[in-house]
Parts: C-alpha cells; sequence; structure tokens
C-alpha cells in the first residue's frame, strides 16, 4: 500500500480538528501521535467511564477506536476536505481493565473517495499491553460543501 | 420468534444494570422503558458529547446503541446470568443533530448462549425523529462464575 | 423514509443486471421479485452448496444475503448508474438447512451516494421459514466513468 | 497472543473439513497451507464465479474470506470439537480482477469459546497481489453434542 499525503501539514490539522472534538475533552483523551496513515489516542481510566464492573464501558472502547480509525484516516485528507465515519465493527475481546486504554488506528486502504481503517485497543495494566477490542471502519472524505448526508 | 422471559422480574434487573452503569449517568442517558427483548435510552444533547461540528459524537451514538441493544439482550437473561458485548456493527447514516438521541434496541434472536439484536437510533428535531444510525450486535450470556473472557 | 426511484424502468434492468451474473446462474439463484427499494432471492438447495454437515454453506448464504441488498438497492439508482458492495455483516444464525433458502433485501436508507440496506436469509423448511442470517451492508452507487475502486 | 494447540493433528482435522465442504469442490478452491491459527485458500478465476463485468463475484469473495477465517481458527480445536462462524464482516476494497484469489486467514484472538479471526483476500493480477477485501470474523468452538444453533 502506498499513501499520498496530499496536505503536508495533516499533523497540524489534525491535531487541530482532535482537539476540536469536546467529547474526547469530555472523557479525558488525548491524542498522543499521529503518523502518516496512523494515530495513537489514549484514554486514563475514571469510574465515571465505567460500565456495572466498574472496568471501561463498551460504548468508551468504541467511541477511541472509532477515532483512532478516524484521525489515521484524516491524514491522508486534502487541506480543505472533512471525513466522516460510514461505518464500523468492533469486537470486544476482553474486558477493558486497566489504569489506560490506548487505541491505535491505521489505514488499510486509502482512497480518492472512502478509506478503509482498523484500530487496536489495548488495556494498561501493569505495565504491559493486552488487546481489548479490534475494529474495521469505512470512512468517507468530503470536499468542501459537501453535505454531511453519507446517503 | 418467540421469546422466552426467563426471570419474570426482568425489568428490574434491567434497570438495577442500567444504574450500575457510571458511564450512562456520566453523559446524562435514561432508560426509558424496557419490554420483553426491547429497550429504549435517551440521551439529552449536551455541547460535551458533541464532535468537530457540535453534533453529537459518533462514539456516544454508538455507546447508546451497544447499550440499547445489551439492555434489550439482557431482558431474556435468567435471574443470575450477566451479558457481554461480543462485537457490534453501526452505520452512522446521518448526522447526530437533535435535542436528544433516542436508541430502540430489540432482539433479532433470543438464544442459549448467544443473542442477536439490532438497534436504530434516531435525533429528536423540531419534534421528528430523524435516523441517525442502525447497528446489528452478538451479545453473550453468562453463567454465574463464568470469566467475563469473550474469547 | 421517502424512497426515490429515479429510473421507472427499474425492474428491468435490476432483472438484466441479475441476469448477467454468471455466478448466480452458478449455484442456481432466482430473483423472485424487486419492489422499489427490495427484493427477494431464491436458491434451491443443491449439495454442491454445502458445509461438512450437508447444509447450506456459509458462503452461500452471504452471497445471496450481500446480493439481495445490492438489487434492493439498485432499484434507486439512475438509468446510468451502477452499485458496488463497500462492506456487509453477515450474522448467521442458524444452520442453513431446508430445500431452499429465500433472501429478502431492503433499502435502510438510500442516498445520493451511499445505500444502507439490511437483508434477512431464511431456509424454507417443510413449508415454513427459518431465519438463518440477517445482515447489514453499505452500498456505493457509481456514476458512469467512475472507477470500480471503492476506496 | 499466545496460540495453544490443542490438537497436535491440528494439520490433518483442517484439511479433511475443508476436504468435505463440496461448496469448496465446486467453486474449485484448494487449502494451500495450514499453520498454527492460520492458513492460506486459493480460489482460481472461472467465469462461473464472476458478477456482471466478468470480475470475482463479492459472494465468492466473500466466502473464501469466512472460511479463510473458520479453517485458521480451527487450528486451535481440540480433536473433538467444532466451530461454527457466528459472524462475519467483509469490506471489498477494489475489484475482483485477477487469474485467481489468495484468501489468508489468521486468528485475532484464541479462545476457550470464541474465536476472533481476520482474513485479506488478494488477487493474482500479472504477478502481484492485490489487496481486494479484508474481514473480520467471530466463530464458536462446539464440543461435541453441542447444537449447531449460534443463539
Amino acid at each position: 500500500m502506498s499513501l499520498t499525503i496530499r496536505d503536508p501539514d495533516y499533523e497540524t490539522r489534525v491535531r487541530r480538528a482532535f482537539d476540536g472534538q469536546r467529547y474526547m475533552h469530555f472523557i479525558g483523551a488525548s491524542l498522543i501521535s499521529v503518523t502518516p496513515g496512523g494515530c495513537e489516542i489514549r484514554l486514563p481510566y475514571r469510574p465515571e467511564l465505567s460500565q456495572h464492573d466498574g472496568f471501561f464501558h463498551g460504548g468508551v472502547i468504541g467511541a477511541i477506536a472509532d477515532n483512532a480509525c478516524g484521525f489515521a484516516s484524516y491524514t491522508v485528507a486534502a487541506a480543505d476536505q472533512s471525513i466522516l465515519t460510514v461505518e464500523y465493527k468492533l469486537n470486544i475481546i476482553s474486558p477493558g481493565i486497566g489504569a489506560a486504554l490506548v487505541a491505535r488506528g491505521r489505514i488499510v486502504k486509502p482512497g480518492r473517495r472512502l478509506v478503509i481503517a482498523q484500530a487496536d485497543v489495548h488495556a494498561l495494566r501493569e505495565g504491559r499491553e493486552k488487546l481489548v477490542a479490534t475494529s474495521l471502519s469505512t470512512l468517507m472524505l468530503l470536499d468542501p460543501g459537501e453535505r454531511g448526508e453519507r446517503a
């Protein structure tokens, strides 16, 4: 797979987009790194993010997996394009137990219009990473003025 | 499809499980109704739940879709069983713009071990509902003492 | 949901496309009906379509579920558009045991560019239908001259 | 990820299961290799496997992706266990144009009960491989006597 980075200043653009998401601030997620076709998001544990057992809620795991795919895909957008999640599928593999979650997204196939991306979410537990979930996503690049309606 | 309700007091059990999820409180979601094989979750808009355009974040949409499937499926559990999301797939159909989201989950196929469920998420906009997302999920019923590791 | 049928002769177009698929002939599938936003495909049992237990193979179940979504979605295409499957997710719910499979596809959300569709696959067993699988698909309408590369 | 191979004679068992699938013979697929947690399936092109453009049909691509995950997962089964596909999601990335398809499946997470697997399908075109599709699957190991009803 060869990636074309259309916007040399992609990292600034991706970081600005991440910072513009109030929900990421709300749950306390940080964008750790951005690379061509990839990114890493970290989310420290807080009790407010838990399900009934006190572990990370599946919806939180899905949110950072979705976002990791989104921001990884956004690195190949042109400077004036935006990006939308069309759909994602998430397999939750083990309970979200740990001091933090780390989601790493990467592009599987970049395209003119659609981008296929994949993310793995690990829990940090006593200094080790444990795979918690894996996802597969379809995203769509939008030109300026295109409507946000996917369909 | 015929549903067997093993625990006549299923509504109390489902509502208690919902109340035990700190994350649902954190985002402000309420369990509106519980029926055999179905449930409805409502989430009023707050700016903290938004992405860069100020609309509901996709991760929030996914979280309540996942939970709507989970609690719908939990209605057929025995009194001492718990339930886990194995995986879900979410199609985001239109932007999450509105005063609230309403997620309705229903069982597609109940089983001894696995439950297949489906949810639709609508946005309430000026008194009308607009379809925002649809999901398809696989959940697993766990007997007491079974480990939370899905795989 | 309101459907706009852009090509009044959609049924002829859809049936011609179905007939043009050699693979559908190969496995013995028939397009039973086409309606605005929907279609029904029937596949009689043959031992060549089986897995190790002699039941319909999961790949065959997936193929007609995918096609049922594809042809349902194709009913809303303009006369000169073609359609591609972007992705699909299939839950296999019970073994494919029966004299035939019947797949019914329907549009969940039609769009200018992307169409979300859903299919249920039933097995005909002793005069009754049993749900075998359910799917959720994303399809893309292509204008003349657009490339078949989805991404 | 550590894989436990419970049946030292797993390759014989997997190859026998593949040979028992009439549908794989019908389309002309071969099991090229089996390794702990992985396998490779090859399917030469035949016009009978095509859609309207003469390319490999999406249903055929899905069938060998599903099977690649299934046989990869079956390598970790005990000698008396069988395996079922619970669900799979397939992204079709580019048209299935080529002399053959090659599907490679691998286990993402093995489990006592559920196995998560992933497959990539490539087309062989003029001596090079091109990624055509990628999938993510959930499978279930069944003990002797367990019913084939997933749910």
